[in-house]
């Protein structure tokens, strides 16, 4: 055992000679009551019934003190015992030997303890000082924090546990996605603290259960207590917030905050808002704490199995945690982890939002292909067929869990035509909608994935209206090669308006960031992982936009006749397929030299005198026009 | 003339006295030199160079105050000059009487007035004293300021102006819009205060020159002078602000305060964030000042002969501005104002945001249209004459001006020929987009105009991906007609999609928007003017949807053929006509019962185990399934 003094504090009655006493035993060292140390006044005035004034205690804390320093000097531990209510008492205690100090702080409520003390006989300590002692304490931030309900046994194992055996990583929140990484932690040998909030009869022991539970967690430290999971980290701590975005994570960091240490990590694993991750980097850098705005994907699957992780922030920052989320992450095919230094700032959660962002129109994109296939008078389990023969062409993970998904049976139906056509998000597509708007970028394909999940969830006004505008002959002219090549299209198309947007934004941030290395971590692990996303790693080794590229030209080009027939089929037949038809709309918009933006920008100087740019004058000046005829 | 007791204030050395003896024959009233009631002492300490205290002021400001008292109750108006530097003296001098009391404050600078100081001889106050006015001076903020560089003929017509005169209304900001509003008010018999701010070099005497150029504004009166535009006008004031959104109107809005009255109205006439809006009147309220948002649609020639006007906040507060915006406010076909309060908070500017998102895609749809016809071989003067055919069916303000801009010939050629293809924006369509993704309603047409305008800002990436894509025998099997048809039925969508957007966000914030209202404002004086929105005034008198519309539901049936042979004309020759496809996707996703929104769902659950509904339970109860096969 490393030479340590452990500090046994808090009001009186709270049993701290018992632990004490106890802890003594099970450690082998020696332990000393801080009482036996007063000088004879101090005792006389205790007994008296009045309480010991500050300069009454400095001398006795000195003492104590230096029986500390005697201890280390000789590379022998020691546990002492003293109530040691305010910091600066602590102070003392601890001076020029603050490394070596631990300290276990028990507590309990007043009336807790005025039963415990009403109990006692014949102690010099009258219960009436009590309140005095609860008015004066300081709770310590540091300490190893245990209520007095536990038993004295109970206190001193977890005492033992906590001071020979600190985690080098915590986990706070146990939802779906927590409680996955915090396995893939342990399978990893990663030494763990797992947080779970208390909400009493809702959420309770969920990180005791959940240890229990799972054998990999054997040796991991489970709380309900925030100081208690903060003070069983070695310091500098590096611990992974994975709480729901938004005024969640702004509380669980107040929370936290005043038992951090100077130079301790937050990591936060959640979906974020990337321009709110800049903001709380900036506020906790303040505080001196470090903090990196992880974006994973994976879903649960992938959390436990190993995730794709895209970690932005300060790069050194980075660097400490880096083994970490290395060992969890999914390796590529050359068995490299899934995880990169995306770049500062939010740019960890921008790049994570536009993921989504590429699911959002590759989830719609397969949604639209089922519905062709639908209307060719396919049922699921001939559709999945024909997705599997695509596997050999154009694989992806979502093309694989639609097959699944397909297969499914519920009794002697297929259980997708139980699914309610409602839509839900969680605000990712959303946002990469906002960015695009406020980038001034154009993914017109998340956008149209966003708004087809917002159409879906009208699901009573489109019943009503689905009644006014009937259709008859109707008949879709297409086969599922067809479709495959359509679909094909698309998704160039979908990753070209991905990447561009990241390219964009971060040009205009000075983010600095490896398109080849982004596809390269999303090529396993997370849920856009495809053989595309495989061949775009050496893609963006040459170029950083695809429409560049010679050999997507040429196989758009060669795709382009049935994306555009597919589209027009399902236009004519009413068939909803928006995100496709976004896709050859954008690029019959993108490839041409001239756009018809004069009329717009005539008619924006017309009635609102915006002026406008003329093509024969490269001095880029404005120019007005008095365009009505009178 | 209404009995006034008009007190001349500023430091020794201004001219007050000169002043005064030139009004007071001018208005034929008597003027008392404050200095001539000074008690002995009082003299003599000043002569010697020491400066008065406030115990030696004391008798003597209350002296002043009397002799005005009983002016006013002999109902007689009088001139008292008093250098009267702080506050507190100028309330003694006006206690009992502040209505009656009116406040003249010339200033200058330091070396100005020392200046002239100096050059007065025989003057019992040394210059020597100034420094200590200059420290002691707190300038009054409800008094007409006047510079001392002015003559005493020229400042004794500005006051005698002034004061017999205020203005019923304020408008701050000469930029095109707020030029042409000042002229419509000044055309409407308002008397106007105009205000532009000063800055050296580039803004100098806005305000004057503009009211010179106009003879309808002979009686407004000009500022560059915060203090002094204020000052102006009656009380309440009413001062409509045109300036840009954003920052700007947050820094006008604190630069105005400290001058403003308990009760007085800003009216923001800017295109200003609906949410901005709301906070700065929840603001303004805690100062006890009223704040009217109101959307202004009509572009500067709107603006002159009669806007559309879309105010939302307190609705008592509208009704003291309501007279003013009625006058200036264009007239609907039954000669009623072109103005309508429509809700509190910041409807009106949520409206008028959305407002331009219709007319984003208007004016996209027309540029389609251009683009069609071009590709049919036609030239600007053709394509005008095809436009100018469809007024008897399908007018708009847009269409008309359309029509006007292509007929404009820049020497041989056509001008839009020369007007270089990159759209600018504003961002009100950009906010329009935005509020679509964060309110979870589709309005899908909004979004790919805006995104056409980003495509179309591209133009050096879409010329060099144009030589990439080019497809041969290319060639639009199309008529007129049939595009005529299909511009028919996107307005129709176009507009649907506008007012669902208006009405679910009324909904949600409980404003209580009245569509056919809002559709007759927008029948005269805005951009999105039309024989459509003419035509809705009447269906939302019966409905709030359009597509439960009988004879729109036919209407549509009737043009869907041609929409759905244009685009997919459009399509296959690749033509960019991605708002005429955005329209017929829609009502093909929004009229199908189900949706293959059921994919999504099943996607959702099998990677995030975000839970499902099913159709065949109606209690809500979500559902998880294990999808992986093994």
């Amino acid at each position: 055992m490393k030479t340590k003094i452990i500090f046994i504090i808090g009001v009186s009655g709270v049993g701290k000679s018992t632990v004490a006493n106890l802890l003594s035993k099970k450690l082998q060292v020696p332990f000393f009551d801080g009482d036996d140390f007063h000088h004879e006044k101090n005792i006389k005035k205790m007994a008296s019934g009045t309480p010991l004034n500050d300069a009454d205690r400095y001398d006795w804390l000195q003492s104590l003190n230096e029986l500390a320093i005697k201890h280390v000097k000789a590379k022998t531990s020691c546990i002492i015992v003293c109530s040691a209510l305010k910091q600066a008492y602590r102070d003392i205690l601890s001076h020029q030997i603050e490394k070596y100090s631990e300290w276990v702080f028990l507590h309990g409520s007043f009336d807790q303890i005025k039963k415990r003390l009403d109990n006692r006989k014949n102690h010099f300590m009258s219960s009436e000082l009590l309140k005095s002692q609860f008015d004066t304490l300081e709770e310590p931030t540091n300490a190893i924090k245990i209520n007095v309900e536990k038993s004295p046994e109970h206190i001193v194992e977890i005492i033992k546990n906590l001071s020979n055996n600190k985690s080098e990583f915590g986990l706070f929140g146990l939802g779906v996605m927590g409680k996955s990484l915090s396995r893939n932690l342990a399978n990893n040998g990663v030494k763990l603290s797992l947080f779970n909030r208390h909400i009493a009869g809702k959420e309770e022991n969920i990180a005791l259960n959940f240890k229990k539970e799972f054998p990999e967690l054997a040796t991991a430290l489970p709380f309900d207590d925030i100081a208690a999971f903060v003070n069983s980290i070695q310091q500098p701590r590096k611990i992974m917030l994975m709480v729901n975005a938004g005024k969640t994570i702004d509380l669980v960091i107040e929370n936290l905050l005043p038992y951090l240490t100077k130079g301790d990590i937050l990591i936060d694993g959640g979906n974020s808002n990337y321009n709110k991750t800049k903001e709380r980097h900036d506020y906790l850098k303040s505080k001196n704490i470090y903090f990196i705005g992880a974006g994973v994907s994976g879903g649960e699957e992938g959390a436990l199995r190993g995730p794709s992780i895209m970690p932005g922030g300060n790069e050194e920052t980075y660097k400490k945690i880096q083994p970490f989320l290395e060992k969890i992450a999914a390796k590529d095919e050359n068995k490299l982890p899934c995880c990169s230094y995306i770049g500062p700032e939010g740019s960890g959660h921008f790049v994570k939002m536009v993921h989504n962002g590429i699911e959002y129109a590759e989830m719609q994109l397969l949604a639209e292909v089922f519905t062709l296939l639908k209307n060719l008078g396919k049922n699921p389990d001939e559709i999945a067929a024909i997705l599997e023969s695509w596997k050999a062409i154009e694989n992806s993970y979502l093309l694989e869990i639609t097959i699944d998904i397909l297969r499914k049976k519920d009794g002697e139906d297929w259980l997708i035509h139980k699914i309610m056509d409602k839509a839900g998000n969680k605000g990712t597509g959303n946002w990469t909608t906002i960015a695009t708007a406020q980038l001034g970028i154009p993914s017109t394909m998340v956008a149209s994935s966003l708004f087809a999940r917002y159409i879906s969830f009208f699901k009573e006004e489109r019943i009503t209206v689905s009644t006014y505008f009937n259709t008859n002959d109707l008949s879709l002219n297409l086969n599922s090669e067809e479709i495959l090549k359509a679909y094909q299209f698309a998704r160039i198309i979908n990753h070209y308006q991905g990447f561009k947007l990241i390219k964009e934004a971060s040009n205009r941030n000075n983010w600095n960031i490896n398109l080849s290395e982004l596809a390269r971590i999303w090529t396993n692990g997370c849920i856009i992982r495809s053989d595309l996303m495989t061949s775009l790693v050496t893609t963006f080794k040459t170029v950083d936009n695809i429409l560049h590229e010679p050999e997507i030209i040429e196989k758009l080009q060669a795709l382009k006749p049935f994306i555009k027939k597919v589209v027009t089929e399902g236009i004519v037949n009413e068939v909803a397929v928006p995100t496709l038809t976004d896709a050859i709309s954008f690029l019959n918009s993108f490839s041409k030299a001239t756009s018809s933006a004069n009329i717009i920008q005539a008619q924006r100087d017309y009635f609102g005198a915006h002026t406008y740019q003329r093509t024969d004058d490269t001095s880029g000046k404005f120019y007005h026009t008095h365009w009505a005829k009178n």
